[in-house]
């Protein structure tokens, strides 16, 4: 059988992750802060297959998208389908498909695998596990406050204090009212803006400022009133994107009788996170979120670690998204936050959990005839409720204990001939070289 | 943005499931029963990715299998990929990775998702959870009987007693002994014996002895010695595969001074489940288990009960598969168990747990203006540990509560303007009318 001549090679496929035990334990351990997290909460796990009809996707990302940087394949049925690359067009589709029977609001949460085709590099895999955590049907500003709630809990069991992180909000209200309002720019335009923002990050300041004028459609051949007006307009709109806090933003925008309602509810999260006394928040008029579906509050928690900042992870109000399924409006927040920056912070911070050992008790034989009593003695320990690990290999009394000590468990029960008969058993600590008495004659 | 006219379907992919909340539930309740007992036997949890390279399945199942059977696509670097169809070669591939670094013996357990792409029905889904147990590097029978203790403790928390179940054991090592030796079969002919005693089960006994009849080459136009000789050799067989118990099936093989190493097996497995309480444990010649990778003992769980006999769940050693990566032998032994029957089990034995509630509080808010303390509430019981959900609704005061013990939530804290203004709150057992006080001044 063993075809040494065409073996098989023992790499994972390009660009996702092989989770051995100790690997795995870590995942566990992210995955344990985020349910004991959202479950806090009142969220309820839910989760549907990785595969999901191409259609899904195709509808708020264009084809683009779908075809370049997503897993999408023809099955032998010639259905199209994809490997999800986000979770919320599936929380979508499942609220909407019971949309009569559920009882809103809901509060979901899901810890689903996600596949993205793109070139594998640091913190940048193929697949990724992430936790989503969604409220659906409620209008109120309260939403977003308990569910940045949530987000800052999550982030604070990754081991950051307060004054590591921050909380970035923004409102796709506000920008609208930027953009289509205050500048009068039509969709395209806007569009364009949005764009150029959302790398603002990434750009070089005088990159960003010459790609703005480019968008305002200045050109050095235009005559010189043309030009000054629209100059004048991109001046404008750099100014108010470079205010320093909320404060200076507003007091930049044309005065009206009331504040714009996109104000409000920036106003509104803040107050109500401080009183929660979450205060490391931040308005930032730059902070755009990819994806296009959102429609109001849009927040990020952003990592303040001088040697690497970075978004650690975000969301968003989307309110339209079911209304793509034919429905009524079924108003919606969530975020997703990923498993491999999660890991990165935690090992960072020093808060990933020691490794466990795989068991309490290590049963160690000698002589194989003993190995049946062996099994026995384990067996009525576990039901007891004791993890326990028999060494099935035969080896020397001393590697098996050495052994046992190696993985980390911390008590070892040796059967030999002598306990097969007697039944009485000693059980010893390794550390402390403490020994227990326990009767096991049946 | 909802273009009605072209709205999405909420369908899932065909053959997968939605795990809505309660669905959910019940995955988790089975995915913790195999968490823990695997863990009480000192199994640590692994997993990775359900992409792996489609030669990974080439190697033993043939091309055939990969193509017609699973979900293989090509991705746009032109790596051939498939979803995993099971996961002992991944657990396989992943060993013979770290060989070098690995303590041996390893007891691993991983919950995959695993595809086939097969005509949805019940019982028969696209796409399905398992847990698989392997045990890497024990040569002696001793794996075999944990192994199967393992198995048998499932199947036990889910519900079965002894009774309603059985354990079947045959040994791949008996059987090559059977046709090759006993009857001096090549490996084409072996091969279809075992086929047809694969499928014995779901054939009616005429069908399957004309079957065996025709391996042996028995046609009506051969002269009548060579038919008798050849009727004499299938009627042995028949009357061997015949036997009611291990015993009368021992008795029919040729005499030798020594019994043959793989019946020693049998006896050795079925004491030694014995000694462990384990004696719902039968013999059966008939049982061979798809997989063409095992080389030893096989066993499954068979449920008895008489309106649905069947296969619960089962596997077997595997000693040559790592091989396959041109490693030294590393020894084997496993089984995977499936989410659907599991799930199907515990349905008829009653033993799927109660609907568990979203929170141990909900709290209702009389008046918007009451929510920013609500919130405030809720957060410091949740800092003690207590699950709480707010209504957000500013639904009228009946209805939150009808919904919170809609949704199996016990207890109400009501929060309107007196509550906000003094901090002492009360906590109402909706059952029992209960009264507690909490003071929440701050």
């Amino acid at each position: 059988m063993a075809d040494k001549a065409k073996k098989l090679g023992t790499d994972a496929y390009k660009g996702v992750r092989d989770f051995f035990p100790e690997e795995m334990a870590v995942e566990k351990s992210i995955f344990d802060i985020w349910r004991t997290t959202s479950e806090k909460f009142g969220y309820e796990e839910y989760n549907a297959s990785v595969l999901e009809p191409a259609e899904l996707y195709k509808a708020k990302s264009g084809e683009e998208i779908v075809n370049e940087q997503t897993y999408t394949f023809t099955d032998r049925g010639d259905r199209e389908v994809t490997l999800r690359p986000e979770m919320t067009p599936t929380a979508a589709r499942m609220v909407a498909a019971r949309k009569r029977e559920l009882t809103f609001p809901l509060r979901w949460y899901s810890i689903p695998n996600l596949f993205r085709y793109e070139q594998p590099q640091r913190g940048r895999v193929r697949e990724h596990w992430q936790l989503n955590v969604d409220i659906f049907g409620v209008d109120s500003i309260n939403a977003e406050i308990e569910v940045i709630n949530v987000a800052y809990d999550i982030t604070r069991a990754y081991g950051l204090k307060d004054n590591a992180f921050e909380i970035r909000l923004n409102n796709r209200k506000v920008m609208n009212y930027v953009t289509g309002e205050v500048f009068g720019m039509d969709e395209v335009m806007a569009q364009k803006v949005a764009k150029i923002i959302d790398k603002k990050d990434k750009m070089k300041p005088d990159a960003f400022e010459i790609g703005i004028r480019e968008i305002f459609g200045i050109s050095a051949i235009m005559d010189n009133a043309q030009r000054e007006a629209l100059e004048k307009q991109a001046d404008k709109l750099l100014t108010l994107l470079n205010s320093k806090n909320f404060e200076e933003f507003v007091s930049r925008l044309p005065q009206t009788k009331e504040e714009h309602v996109g104000l409000k509810e920036i106003r509104e999260v803040i107050k109500g996170l401080e009183r929660l006394g979450i205060t490391n928040v931040r308005f930032d008029q730059t902070l755009m979120r990819g994806f296009d579906y959102y429609t109001g509050i849009v927040f990020e928690v952003y990592d303040m670690n001088p040697i690497n900042r970075r978004s650690v992870f975000g969301g968003g109000r989307y309110d339209d998204l079911l209304a793509l399924f034919g429905n009524d409006k079924v108003t919606a927040v969530g975020f997703g936050a990923g498993d491999v920056i999660a890991r990165d912070l935690m090992e960072t911070y020093g808060t990933l959990p020691a490794n466990r050992p795989p068991a309490e008790i290590a049963i160690c034989i000698v002589g194989e005839q003993n190995a049946p009593y062996a099994l026995d003695v384990a067996q009525s320990l576990r039901v007891k409720g004791t993890k326990v690990a028999v060494d099935l290999t035969s080896k020397k009394l001393g590697d098996q204990i050495s052994n046992a000590d190696k993985r980390g468990i911390s008590k070892v029960i040796v059967i030999g001939d002598e306990e097969t008969k007697t039944g009485k058993l000693k059980c010893k600590q390794l550390k402390t070289g403490e020994v227990t008495d326990i009767d096991n004659a049946s």
